[in-house]
């Protein structure tokens, strides 16, 4: 076989699947590619990390360890990872000699937020205004393009609501972006949403695409609280949810899934609030509802795999066990619901220990 | 608390499961355990277990290794098997320490096939006419006793058709016997049925009971090839199956999951043929069609926790893939199914692979 016939030859059974990152979305990623007969290494900068406990092999040094790195790639037939914060150099070294996907070019857009809101725009897709504040003396224009309210927020490196500020005011958007030590920022229109929701969806190596039903969410401090599917969308609303997701998916030359928020507004326009460039909180309830689950169908994407169908047998609602509601669990095991808890060792606020999915007959939605 | 208190306390988030066996089962016991932030330690005497590519520790040791069997009790919260011929004196090590369940007395009825079947009779249930033959001398009065058509089998130790011959007369008795190299054996009665089915159950470690539906069972050579549900019983009989299952489960004071396989007879009449103290692979199908599967189910059993509902929503059919077969593991991940392989290393004539399960929406049935 040729370099370029390896690379894109699928990853057999028996075949090991490195994960950089080893939370609980790297550990239901391990235990998806278990099912399937494929190992994993995890790589984590934790010293016990929750996906170290269902993995075949584990690393634990920093993500700038170049060596380490290398040495774990060399150990694996393709890389992903659990978390859109990759650093590039990271990516590169693990790129460098596997089959690494979601691919650097996609990483590199989604990390930063304008980058991501330009070319969600650049793809006719809608969004909220927004603008760049790259220092404090962009306040003014920023502020009198997009009015108020509106959100400051960190281009880089924000997630459940950190590095978000609502200002009113050019001078508001100034103390907030001297808040966050004036790193580049973004000033995005405060959007008054119906609600959220969200579609995850799949690409393959071979360019195929599926997406599950949109899920709407429920957030919390935040923090996605619980996600239902169905969502209250119209049968267009969600056939429109999922163009969005392949449009994306296939400018971005994507391999793997990744999850789209979207915010429906009253007169029903669907805006993109964020692409997560890997599995999502709120596609969880597809282990319970559908044959193939978001994790394995990420297994399935990045080692090369048909895809596994997308469709779902059943509604349901999942709902995440946030800090001390994980402490409730011989109380969760009574219900009639699929309970997962992720083996992290110390309960902490706001953390999520674990969630919980609740299936019900479909419904015609 | 005191030592009984202890021992039946149910083990929390973060404990360990031993696990003794190391093949699919043990594998997706260690699967289903880590989705409840339980971690698992495999006991196999393998070099390379199935199972030890998804647990947190392993050992391997022979089975008879008392040392080793005492130091994995140890690091262990509560302890089960996934074969149902564990040595006696192995039971009797684990169980001195910790909670280990099936318990030794049922494991000892079942193991000898002269004694389940005894036992089973003794519950009032239907089984097939059985009489001993632990001599060639008892070869004409248990061939009287039973009459031809009739399977001889070792009391102990046969599996997947192994160690059975059928036989039509007392001198065809006598030569299988000595076959066997005469070691006590059991002449059953040849049952003309219309089908196999089976129930799968789970026991908590509360008494409590629950039933999956009954699968219908189509073997090939010995080995199950195919487990539908639901199986052509009516619902008078489906519920009969149950009870015949819990009726067993409560004689054997149980906890955990076991697996009840049945002859339905042209008369409707079911009889019990073989009981299994463990997860049977004619409930595979409970991983896609069921919230809760047997794999968790007799995790929850066996570690004092509430069981899972055991209702399904869909109608499914598992598919066994047996040596060859799973090499055409890229065709089957394309198909619309629940696709698991093992992560055996060596494809084996006769040897059990991986499974598929495909699901359709709930038939009335």
């Amino acid at each position: 076989m040729s370099d370029a016939e390896l690379l894109s030859a699928p990853v057999s059974p028996g075949g090991t699947i490195g994960i950089l990152g080893g939370g609980q979305l790297g550990r239901m990623l391990a235990m998806a590619a278990a099912r399937l007969g494929l190992k994993t290494h995890i790589y984590s900068d934790e010293k016990d990390a929750p996906a170290f406990q269902v993995c075949n092999a584990h690393t634990s040094a920093r993500y700038d360890d170049e060596a380490a790195l290398a040495k774990f790639a060399a150990a694996c037939d393709a890389v992903t990872y659990e978390f859109e914060n990759v650093p590039a150099a990271a990516a590169a070294v693990l790129a460098r000699t596997k089959p690494t996907n979601p691919n650097a070019d996609a990483l590199a857009i989604i990390q930063d937020r304008f980058d991501e809101k330009s070319f969600v725009a650049k793809q006719g897709l809608k969004t909220a205004n927004f603008a760049a504040m790259n220092s404090a003396e962009d306040a003014a224009a920023a502020f009198a393009k997009i009015g108020g309210p509106a959100v400051l927020k960190t281009r880089r490196l924000g997630y459940d609501g950190k590095g978000q500020a609502k200002v009113s005011s050019a001078e508001e958007c100034k103390t907030a972006f001297a808040s966050f030590k004036s790193v580049p920022s973004i000033l995005e229109q405060f959007v008054a949403f119906n609600f959220e929701a969200s579609v995850v969806a799949v690409r393959g190596a071979d360019g195929k695409f599926a997406a599950y039903d949109p899920a709407e969410n429920i957030h919390e401090n935040h923090i996605l609280r619980r996600s239902i599917v169905p969502a209250r969308l119209t049968a267009k609303q969600a056939d429109d949810a999922k163009s969005i997701a392949k449009k994306i998916a296939d400018a971005l030359d994507y391999v793997g899934v990744l999850g789209v928020e979207l915010f429906v507004q009253k007169d029903g326009a669907l805006l993109v609030n964020e692409i997560a460039p890997r599995v999502h909180n709120s596609g969880h309830w597809t282990i319970e509802a559908c044959v193939t689950s978001q994790f394995e169908n990420h297994i399935r994407a990045i080692a090369g795999w048909p895809l596994g169908s997308t469709k779902r047998h059943s509604d349901a609602v999942m709902e995440n066990l946030i800090g001390e509601e994980a402490a409730d669990w011989k109380a969760l095991a009574a219900k009639d619901g699929g309970l997962h808890l992720y083996g992290k060792s110390e309960i902490r606020a706001g953390r999520k220990m674990g969630h919980v999915t609740y299936l019900k007959p479909k419904s015609a939605g």
